[in-house]
């Protein structure tokens, strides 16, 4: 490339720039010029064609045409481009050993059935027992009392009880931990299940080779005072879907082992599961201080 | 930054770019590729909170709510990014002194009227008659006969013919360049003129104190066959806008010294204005080979 066409390129990113200069509110500022020089680096390195453009404009323009009360076609585009997983892993810095944090997702439900130490989150929920258990403590190893533990999932079809639109509720709860940071309680394996993939989110999938399905995960969030709420999931270690999870929710430290247990063998508390097999995973949850 | 934190956000980078590998398109592949490494760059650059996530979420939504078969505000946000100005010039690379490329804009029209040298595109639009000239060259100064040159501008007002509503054609038209590669005709002196602004890419401008106005320009598209078409504005020297025009379609080499007569002066053709004053500009138009 010629140095003239190079400065003229340049001298465009500063104009762009420098037209955000006077921003009353500086953290606009900041944002609206890293963004300028970002998405102009952009354009200039993979020289963007003028009908690719016009595909952009196109594929930007659907996208908002999908997106209705029901339907986020935009947060569906930021999850596949990893970039909801990116914010959430900025805001959730690394603090010793505390448990990572992943994507929100779309299912949470405000005021889910609270359950007792024990008991059972499926609430009917299709798919195979499984017993979840572990400790709640802070990155001094200090066990957490009381804390809120909120647990969602899809059934064994892969939908979560809001997807059936029959306002069922089922495989979500929350339990507090007891007096020594301890939960246990009931829940379904996980099993996979699509995002949203007939639209201009699915269609981008296709085009490129991806696959819309989500690894198979629990969902968690944890609060507690004075300490970091997490939100996060836990994910089967021997999915095969663990490395091309369609929205980059997987950590390595939130792979947890589900040990399937054969059809017969006692359960944890003594429920009588009619002889049917059933799986217990342990996951042990570290918070970090409030920010 | 800790270590680990810097490498959980790397490793996510590489993840998403790694998602595309196996796209079938090449192009499309790099494209992804490059787009997902400028966007995570800038999450993690400007360490985006959760709320701006929301809110850029809540951006698009509106914008693509905005948009429908009239307004196009995709194309808009595009235009105050200075992204579609910077898509021209990677596409209309420098060569020799080629005349620099510029945004085409929304308010092209197919089948304007043609006029013949000296006639008037004005066809009755509002504002003080000026006299455009000059030739079309090549890169080796050959003249360029028979060059299309199509030229378009809004009124006095601000305002393109289509904006009317009513079926009006005016301050249009297209003539051909004459045997010696020189063109001359009447049109109306360019008055600067808004963007939509009443839309989410409107309040962007506001909210980051830029104005939705443009510089004052006369639109030229200059075709000739195994030439470059070129696509480009004039814009008036002295004009207040210039540094600060909208979509960023200013180049320093496009402004144009637009010389006011006083009234009374005689016309270049002996055209009666009725003792009116009228201002002349010349511009010499260097088309680059066709790429
Ligand atoms: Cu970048
Ligand atoms: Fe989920
Ligand atoms: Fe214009």
């Amino acid at each position: 490339m010629s140095t003239e066409q190079d400065d003229r390129e340049q001298q465009l990113v500063d104009r762009v720039v420098a037209s955000f200069e006077a921003a009353p509110d500086p953290r606009l500022k900041e944002v609206m010029q890293a963004l300028t020089r970002h998405l102009h680096a952009f354009v200039r390195e993979v020289r963007l064609t003028e009908s690719e453009w016009q595909q952009a404009i196109g594929f930007l323009t659907a996208t908002g045409h999908a997106t209705d009360q029901r339907r986020q076609e935009f947060i569906l585009l930021s999850d596949v481009l990893g970039i909801s997983m990116q914010t959430v892993t900025v805001n959730n810095q690394a603090y010793a050993d505390a448990t990572e944090a992943t994507v929100f997702g779309p299912f949470f439900v405000d005021g889910s059935p609270r359950i007792e130490h024990g008991g059972d989150i499926s609430f009917g929920a299709s798919g195979r027992p499984c017993w979840v258990e572990g400790s709640v403590t802070d990155t001094a190893g200090e066990p957490v009392a009381g804390a809120r533990i909120e647990v969602w999932e899809a059934d064994e079809d892969g939908f979560y009880d809001v997807q059936y639109g029959d306002d069922r509720t089922a495989a979500r709860g929350h339990l507090f931990s007891d007096d020594a940071g301890h939960y246990r309680f009931w829940a379904i394996e996980p099993t996979p299940y699509p995002i949203p993939h007939d639209g201009p989110v699915g269609e981008l999938l296709n085009a490129t080779g991806r696959s819309p399905m989500r690894a198979s995960h629990l969902h968690f969030m944890v609060e507690a005072p004075s300490l970091r709420t997490l939100v996060t999931h836990i994910f089967v270690r021997g999915d095969t879907l663990l490395d091309r999870d369609s929205v980059f929710g997987v950590r390595d430290s939130l792979v947890k082992d589900f040990q399937t247990q054969p059809p017969g063998t006692p359960t944890p508390d003594g429920r009588d599961l009619a002889g049917g097999a059933w799986s217990r995973v342990r996951f042990d949850i570290v918070l970090a201080p409030a920010p």
